[in-house]
Protein backbone atom coordinates (compact mmCIF):
# COMPACT_ATOMS: atom_id res chain seq x y z
CA UNK A 1 0.00 0.00 0.00
CA UNK A 2 1.43 3.35 -0.78
CA UNK A 3 -0.04 7.01 0.01
CA UNK A 4 1.41 10.08 -1.57
CA UNK A 5 0.71 13.65 -0.07
CA UNK A 6 2.46 17.08 -0.67
CA UNK A 7 3.48 19.67 1.93
CA UNK A 8 3.63 23.13 1.04
CA UNK A 9 6.34 25.16 2.95
CA UNK A 10 7.12 28.62 3.12
CA UNK A 11 11.21 29.60 3.87
CA UNK A 12 12.78 32.76 5.00
CA UNK A 13 15.79 31.98 2.87
CA UNK A 14 19.02 30.67 3.22
CA UNK A 15 19.98 28.83 6.69
CA UNK A 16 16.04 28.57 7.46
CA UNK A 17 15.39 25.06 8.85
CA UNK A 18 11.61 24.20 9.02
CA UNK A 19 10.41 21.74 11.16
CA UNK A 20 8.47 18.52 9.43
CA UNK A 21 8.11 16.00 12.07
CA UNK A 22 4.56 17.31 13.23
CA UNK A 23 3.25 16.79 9.47
CA UNK A 24 5.17 13.77 8.47
CA UNK A 25 3.84 12.06 11.55
CA UNK A 26 0.16 13.32 11.20
CA UNK A 27 0.58 11.80 7.38
CA UNK A 28 1.71 8.55 8.73
CA UNK A 29 -0.98 8.07 10.58
CA UNK A 30 -3.90 9.29 8.16
CA UNK A 31 -2.06 6.66 5.96
CA UNK A 32 -3.38 4.09 8.33
CA UNK A 33 -0.25 1.73 7.62
CA UNK A 34 1.36 0.93 10.50
CA UNK A 35 5.18 -0.65 9.35
CA UNK A 36 7.11 0.16 6.16
CA UNK A 37 8.77 3.19 5.17
CA UNK A 38 8.34 7.22 4.68
CA UNK A 39 10.21 8.74 2.60
CA UNK A 40 10.19 13.03 2.53
CA UNK A 41 11.98 14.29 -0.39
CA UNK A 42 11.89 18.31 -1.79
CA UNK A 43 11.75 19.35 -5.31
CA UNK A 44 14.36 21.69 -6.26
CA UNK A 45 17.95 21.99 -6.47
CA UNK A 46 18.52 24.31 -3.52
CA UNK A 47 17.18 22.90 -0.47
CA UNK A 48 17.41 19.67 1.36
CA UNK A 49 16.16 17.20 4.19
CA UNK A 50 17.84 15.58 7.03
CA UNK A 51 17.12 14.88 10.62
CA UNK A 52 18.71 16.96 13.70
CA UNK A 53 17.91 18.02 16.99
CA UNK A 54 15.69 21.35 16.22
CA UNK A 55 16.39 24.11 18.26
CA UNK A 56 17.84 27.64 17.31
CA UNK A 57 21.46 26.68 18.61
CA UNK A 58 21.81 23.38 16.37
CA UNK A 59 20.21 25.45 13.72
CA UNK A 60 22.77 28.38 13.83
CA UNK A 61 25.77 26.28 13.92
CA UNK A 62 24.43 23.88 10.95
CA UNK A 63 24.04 27.55 8.96
CA UNK A 64 28.00 28.31 10.27
CA UNK A 65 29.42 24.95 8.82
CA UNK A 66 27.89 25.31 5.68
CA UNK A 67 29.18 29.03 5.47
CA UNK A 68 32.71 27.48 6.17
CA UNK A 69 32.00 24.81 3.54
CA UNK A 70 30.65 26.66 0.61
CA UNK A 71 30.82 30.62 1.53
CA UNK A 72 27.88 32.77 0.10
CA UNK A 73 30.30 35.36 -1.38
CA UNK A 74 32.42 32.91 -2.81
CA UNK A 75 33.47 32.91 -6.57
CA UNK A 76 30.62 30.07 -8.26
CA UNK A 77 30.86 29.21 -11.79
CA UNK A 78 27.02 29.13 -11.79
CA UNK A 79 26.63 32.73 -10.70
CA UNK A 80 28.81 33.50 -14.29
CA UNK A 81 26.73 31.19 -16.84
CA UNK A 82 22.96 32.14 -15.11
CA UNK A 83 23.50 35.30 -13.40
CA UNK A 84 22.22 33.99 -10.43
CA UNK A 85 23.31 34.41 -6.76
CA UNK A 86 22.80 31.09 -5.34
CA UNK A 87 25.57 28.73 -5.96
CA UNK A 88 26.68 28.18 -2.47
CA UNK A 89 23.12 26.58 -2.52
CA UNK A 90 23.37 24.74 -5.30
CA UNK A 91 26.66 23.15 -3.80
CA UNK A 92 25.29 22.61 0.37
CA UNK A 93 21.86 21.36 -1.40
CA UNK A 94 24.00 18.50 -3.22
CA UNK A 95 26.03 17.49 -0.06
CA UNK A 96 23.30 17.64 2.35
CA UNK A 97 20.92 15.70 -0.76
CA UNK A 98 16.91 15.92 -0.68
CA UNK A 99 15.34 13.16 0.77
CA UNK A 100 15.09 10.53 3.62
CA UNK A 101 14.13 7.60 3.93
CA UNK A 102 12.67 6.60 7.46
CA UNK A 103 11.70 3.07 8.67
CA UNK A 104 8.50 2.85 10.95
CA UNK A 105 6.57 0.04 12.99
CA UNK A 106 4.14 -0.32 15.06
CA UNK A 107 2.10 2.81 13.08
CA UNK A 108 5.35 5.06 14.89
CA UNK A 109 8.45 7.03 13.18
CA UNK A 110 11.36 5.43 14.12
CA UNK A 111 13.07 8.60 15.49
CA UNK A 112 14.56 9.92 18.66
CA UNK A 113 13.18 12.31 21.30
CA UNK A 114 15.35 14.90 20.19
CA UNK A 115 15.61 14.26 16.29
CA UNK A 116 13.24 15.78 14.35
CA UNK A 117 12.88 15.41 10.53
CA UNK A 118 13.74 18.72 8.66
CA UNK A 119 13.47 21.18 5.09
CA UNK A 120 16.78 23.25 5.06
CA UNK A 121 16.45 26.63 2.84
CA UNK A 122 19.49 26.75 1.03
CA UNK A 123 18.15 29.31 -1.63
CA UNK A 124 18.95 33.28 -0.98
CA UNK A 125 15.97 33.97 -1.13
CA UNK A 126 12.25 33.35 0.68
CA UNK A 127 10.93 30.18 -1.01
CA UNK A 128 8.04 27.98 -1.08
CA UNK A 129 8.66 24.39 -1.16
CA UNK A 130 6.85 21.31 -2.50
CA UNK A 131 7.48 18.82 -0.35
CA UNK A 132 6.44 15.32 -0.71
CA UNK A 133 6.00 12.75 1.49
CA UNK A 134 4.89 9.08 0.66
CA UNK A 135 4.12 6.16 2.59
CA UNK A 136 4.57 2.57 1.93
CA UNK A 137 4.03 -0.36 3.81
CA UNK A 138 1.16 -2.39 5.51
CA UNK B 1 6.66 -8.27 3.02
CA UNK B 2 7.84 -6.23 6.07
CA UNK B 3 10.35 -7.48 8.40
CA UNK B 4 11.96 -4.92 11.37
CA UNK B 5 14.79 -5.30 13.33
CA UNK B 6 16.57 -3.73 16.12
CA UNK B 7 20.62 -3.88 16.61
CA UNK B 8 22.49 -2.33 19.89
CA UNK B 9 25.53 -0.95 19.34
CA UNK B 10 28.24 -0.18 21.75
CA UNK B 11 30.53 2.92 20.58
CA UNK B 12 33.45 4.15 22.35
CA UNK B 13 32.32 7.93 21.23
CA UNK B 14 33.56 10.54 18.70
CA UNK B 15 35.56 8.89 15.65
CA UNK B 16 34.58 5.25 16.26
CA UNK B 17 33.04 3.68 13.26
CA UNK B 18 31.42 0.08 13.58
CA UNK B 19 31.01 -2.17 10.60
CA UNK B 20 27.70 -3.25 10.53
CA UNK B 21 27.47 -5.51 7.34
CA UNK B 22 27.38 -8.46 8.86
CA UNK B 23 24.36 -8.03 10.76
CA UNK B 24 22.94 -6.59 8.11
CA UNK B 25 23.21 -9.42 5.83
CA UNK B 26 22.38 -12.05 8.51
CA UNK B 27 18.86 -10.28 9.19
CA UNK B 28 17.82 -10.05 5.59
CA UNK B 29 18.34 -13.98 5.15
CA UNK B 30 16.48 -14.16 8.46
CA UNK B 31 13.26 -12.67 6.61
CA UNK B 32 14.03 -15.07 3.50
CA UNK B 33 13.16 -12.00 0.88
CA UNK B 34 14.62 -11.70 -1.86
CA UNK B 35 14.61 -8.81 -3.90
CA UNK B 36 13.49 -5.40 -1.87
CA UNK B 37 15.18 -2.64 -0.05
CA UNK B 38 17.09 -2.78 3.17
CA UNK B 39 17.42 0.45 5.17
CA UNK B 40 19.34 1.27 8.24
CA UNK B 41 18.46 3.32 10.25
CA UNK B 42 20.09 5.15 13.76
CA UNK B 43 17.96 6.81 16.80
CA UNK B 44 19.32 9.76 17.46
CA UNK B 45 21.10 13.31 16.38
CA UNK B 46 24.56 12.77 17.00
CA UNK B 47 25.68 9.72 15.24
CA UNK B 48 25.00 8.69 11.36
CA UNK B 49 25.23 5.88 8.47
CA UNK B 50 26.99 5.59 5.52
CA UNK B 51 29.27 2.94 3.39
CA UNK B 52 33.21 2.87 3.52
CA UNK B 53 35.49 0.69 2.41
CA UNK B 54 35.98 -0.13 6.03
CA UNK B 55 39.94 -0.52 7.01
CA UNK B 56 41.55 1.56 9.77
CA UNK B 57 43.02 4.31 7.39
CA UNK B 58 39.76 5.11 5.76
CA UNK B 59 38.50 5.38 9.40
CA UNK B 60 41.03 8.09 10.64
CA UNK B 61 40.79 9.88 7.36
CA UNK B 62 37.29 10.52 7.84
CA UNK B 63 37.49 11.21 11.06
CA UNK B 64 40.39 14.14 10.02
CA UNK B 65 38.49 15.56 7.09
CA UNK B 66 34.90 15.83 9.57
CA UNK B 67 37.50 17.61 12.39
CA UNK B 68 38.39 19.63 10.03
CA UNK B 69 34.55 20.50 8.52
CA UNK B 70 33.22 20.92 12.26
CA UNK B 71 35.65 20.82 14.90
CA UNK B 72 35.35 19.66 18.19
CA UNK B 73 36.80 22.62 20.27
CA UNK B 74 35.16 25.53 18.19
CA UNK B 75 32.36 27.38 19.16
CA UNK B 76 28.64 26.46 19.36
CA UNK B 77 25.71 27.58 20.24
CA UNK B 78 24.67 24.60 20.85
CA UNK B 79 26.76 24.36 24.27
CA UNK B 80 25.82 27.84 25.39
CA UNK B 81 22.23 26.49 25.35
CA UNK B 82 22.49 23.14 26.88
CA UNK B 83 25.81 23.37 28.84
CA UNK B 84 26.62 20.37 25.95
CA UNK B 85 30.14 19.93 24.19
CA UNK B 86 28.57 17.97 21.29
CA UNK B 87 28.06 20.72 19.08
CA UNK B 88 30.22 18.86 16.62
CA UNK B 89 28.76 16.03 16.73
CA UNK B 90 25.01 17.37 15.71
CA UNK B 91 26.68 19.15 12.82
CA UNK B 92 28.42 16.25 12.00
CA UNK B 93 25.49 14.24 12.07
CA UNK B 94 23.07 16.63 10.18
CA UNK B 95 25.54 16.27 7.22
CA UNK B 96 25.64 12.61 7.14
CA UNK B 97 22.44 11.40 7.28
CA UNK B 98 20.81 9.10 9.94
CA UNK B 99 19.83 6.22 7.94
CA UNK B 100 20.84 4.59 4.39
CA UNK B 101 18.81 2.28 2.34
CA UNK B 102 19.99 -0.17 0.00
CA UNK B 103 18.62 -2.47 -2.99
CA UNK B 104 18.89 -6.04 -2.90
CA UNK B 105 17.93 -8.50 -5.32
CA UNK B 106 18.54 -12.49 -5.36
CA UNK B 107 18.40 -12.11 -1.71
CA UNK B 108 22.21 -10.14 -1.62
CA UNK B 109 23.06 -6.40 -1.02
CA UNK B 110 24.09 -4.66 -3.89
CA UNK B 111 27.10 -3.96 -2.03
CA UNK B 112 30.73 -3.90 -3.59
CA UNK B 113 33.54 -6.33 -2.05
CA UNK B 114 35.21 -3.15 -0.07
CA UNK B 115 32.16 -1.88 0.89
CA UNK B 116 30.93 -1.73 4.04
CA UNK B 117 27.44 -0.07 5.81
CA UNK B 118 28.89 1.48 9.01
CA UNK B 119 27.88 3.46 12.00
CA UNK B 120 29.65 6.28 12.64
CA UNK B 121 29.63 7.79 16.11
CA UNK B 122 29.75 11.73 16.36
CA UNK B 123 29.10 11.75 20.06
CA UNK B 124 31.91 12.93 22.23
CA UNK B 125 31.16 10.11 24.83
CA UNK B 126 30.55 6.52 24.36
CA UNK B 127 27.22 5.42 23.50
CA UNK B 128 24.95 2.27 23.17
CA UNK B 129 23.03 2.88 19.56
CA UNK B 130 19.66 1.65 18.51
CA UNK B 131 20.18 0.92 14.91
CA UNK B 132 16.71 -0.12 13.15
CA UNK B 133 17.01 -2.44 10.05
CA UNK B 134 13.61 -2.97 7.87
CA UNK B 135 13.90 -5.21 5.15
CA UNK B 136 11.11 -4.27 2.86
CA UNK B 137 10.12 -6.51 -0.53
CA UNK B 138 9.12 -9.70 -1.82
CA UNK C 1 6.24 -4.92 -7.36
CA UNK C 2 9.73 -4.67 -7.36
CA UNK C 3 11.73 -4.32 -11.11
CA UNK C 4 15.73 -4.07 -10.50
CA UNK C 5 18.06 -3.17 -13.57
CA UNK C 6 21.82 -2.41 -13.79
CA UNK C 7 23.47 0.42 -15.29
CA UNK C 8 27.26 0.19 -16.46
CA UNK C 9 28.31 3.64 -16.74
CA UNK C 10 31.79 4.72 -17.93
CA UNK C 11 33.17 7.73 -16.26
CA UNK C 12 36.72 10.06 -16.79
CA UNK C 13 37.70 9.81 -12.61
CA UNK C 14 37.65 12.71 -10.25
CA UNK C 15 34.80 15.42 -11.06
CA UNK C 16 33.17 13.60 -13.51
CA UNK C 17 29.22 13.67 -13.03
CA UNK C 18 27.21 11.74 -15.29
CA UNK C 19 23.20 12.90 -15.54
CA UNK C 20 21.62 9.41 -15.23
CA UNK C 21 18.00 11.39 -15.03
CA UNK C 22 16.94 9.55 -18.50
CA UNK C 23 17.96 6.40 -17.89
CA UNK C 24 16.23 6.08 -14.49
CA UNK C 25 12.50 8.01 -16.18
CA UNK C 26 12.96 5.08 -19.10
CA UNK C 27 13.18 2.17 -16.55
CA UNK C 28 10.73 3.18 -14.45
CA UNK C 29 8.69 3.49 -17.31
CA UNK C 30 9.30 -0.19 -18.33
CA UNK C 31 8.49 -1.22 -15.01
CA UNK C 32 5.06 -0.36 -15.45
CA UNK C 33 4.71 0.63 -12.07
CA UNK C 34 2.84 3.84 -11.58
CA UNK C 35 3.65 4.93 -7.66
CA UNK C 36 6.31 3.77 -5.54
CA UNK C 37 10.37 4.43 -5.08
CA UNK C 38 13.39 4.11 -7.18
CA UNK C 39 16.32 3.77 -5.52
CA UNK C 40 19.68 4.40 -7.07
CA UNK C 41 22.62 2.71 -5.97
CA UNK C 42 26.10 2.69 -6.84
CA UNK C 43 28.46 -0.06 -6.26
CA UNK C 44 32.07 1.05 -4.76
CA UNK C 45 33.19 3.26 -2.22
CA UNK C 46 35.06 6.09 -4.07
CA UNK C 47 31.39 7.30 -6.30
CA UNK C 48 28.50 8.80 -4.79
CA UNK C 49 24.84 10.01 -5.87
CA UNK C 50 22.78 13.05 -5.29
CA UNK C 51 20.62 15.17 -7.33
CA UNK C 52 21.81 18.78 -8.56
CA UNK C 53 21.23 20.87 -11.12
CA UNK C 54 22.78 19.36 -14.20
CA UNK C 55 25.01 21.98 -15.65
CA UNK C 56 28.97 22.88 -15.92
CA UNK C 57 28.92 25.76 -13.24
CA UNK C 58 27.67 23.78 -10.83
CA UNK C 59 29.49 20.76 -11.49
CA UNK C 60 32.79 22.80 -11.54
CA UNK C 61 31.49 24.17 -8.20
CA UNK C 62 30.51 21.11 -6.60
CA UNK C 63 34.17 19.75 -7.20
CA UNK C 64 35.93 22.99 -5.89
CA UNK C 65 34.18 22.37 -2.79
CA UNK C 66 34.60 18.86 -2.42
CA UNK C 67 38.72 20.11 -3.56
CA UNK C 68 38.15 22.24 -0.26
CA UNK C 69 36.56 19.88 2.47
CA UNK C 70 38.96 16.61 1.14
CA UNK C 71 41.92 17.92 -1.11
CA UNK C 72 43.05 15.48 -3.45
CA UNK C 73 47.19 15.96 -2.39
CA UNK C 74 46.31 15.82 1.51
CA UNK C 75 47.94 13.27 3.82
CA UNK C 76 45.74 10.05 3.90
CA UNK C 77 46.24 6.99 6.19
CA UNK C 78 44.81 4.83 3.43
CA UNK C 79 47.50 5.79 1.27
CA UNK C 80 50.13 4.23 3.26
CA UNK C 81 48.16 1.02 3.78
CA UNK C 82 47.13 0.58 0.38
CA UNK C 83 50.04 2.21 -1.92
CA UNK C 84 46.57 3.95 -3.48
CA UNK C 85 46.51 7.85 -3.96
CA UNK C 86 42.65 7.94 -3.78
CA UNK C 87 41.68 8.78 -0.06
CA UNK C 88 40.31 11.72 -1.35
CA UNK C 89 38.04 9.96 -3.34
CA UNK C 90 37.35 7.58 -0.30
CA UNK C 91 36.32 10.88 2.28
CA UNK C 92 34.15 11.99 -0.44
CA UNK C 93 31.93 9.71 -1.38
CA UNK C 94 31.14 8.39 2.11
CA UNK C 95 30.13 11.92 3.15
CA UNK C 96 27.69 12.68 -0.10
CA UNK C 97 26.45 8.69 0.15
CA UNK C 98 25.69 5.65 -2.23
CA UNK C 99 22.41 5.73 -2.92
CA UNK C 100 19.24 7.78 -2.98
CA UNK C 101 15.47 7.07 -3.02
CA UNK C 102 13.38 9.26 -4.78
CA UNK C 103 8.98 9.09 -4.67
CA UNK C 104 7.11 8.91 -8.23
CA UNK C 105 3.46 9.19 -8.56
CA UNK C 106 1.59 8.89 -11.35
CA UNK C 107 4.11 7.28 -13.36
CA UNK C 108 6.48 10.64 -12.89
CA UNK C 109 9.26 10.93 -10.32
CA UNK C 110 8.75 13.50 -7.77
CA UNK C 111 12.07 15.76 -9.55
CA UNK C 112 12.19 19.32 -10.49
CA UNK C 113 12.68 20.80 -13.82
CA UNK C 114 16.42 21.88 -12.86
CA UNK C 115 17.10 18.82 -10.61
CA UNK C 116 18.69 15.60 -12.16
CA UNK C 117 19.95 12.18 -10.65
CA UNK C 118 23.45 12.30 -10.89
CA UNK C 119 26.05 9.87 -10.00
CA UNK C 120 29.25 11.65 -8.97
CA UNK C 121 32.89 9.96 -9.74
CA UNK C 122 35.56 10.54 -7.36
CA UNK C 123 38.17 8.39 -7.96
CA UNK C 124 41.37 9.54 -9.23
CA UNK C 125 41.26 7.17 -12.83
CA UNK C 126 38.80 6.47 -14.79
CA UNK C 127 35.93 4.05 -14.32
CA UNK C 128 33.41 1.84 -15.07
CA UNK C 129 30.49 1.68 -12.41
CA UNK C 130 27.71 -0.29 -11.49
CA UNK C 131 25.06 1.85 -11.17
CA UNK C 132 21.60 -0.30 -9.75
CA UNK C 133 18.10 1.36 -10.03
CA UNK C 134 15.54 -0.54 -8.03
CA UNK C 135 11.55 0.14 -8.89
CA UNK C 136 9.50 -0.61 -5.61
CA UNK C 137 5.79 0.16 -5.97
CA UNK C 138 2.00 -0.72 -7.59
Amino acid sequence: MIASYALDIATAGQGDVRDLTREVAGLLADSRLTAGLVTVFVTGSTAGITTIEFEPGVVADLARAFEAIAPRDAHYDHHARWGDDNGSSHVRAAMLGSSITLPFAGGQLALGTWQQVVLVEFDTRARHRQVMVQVMGE
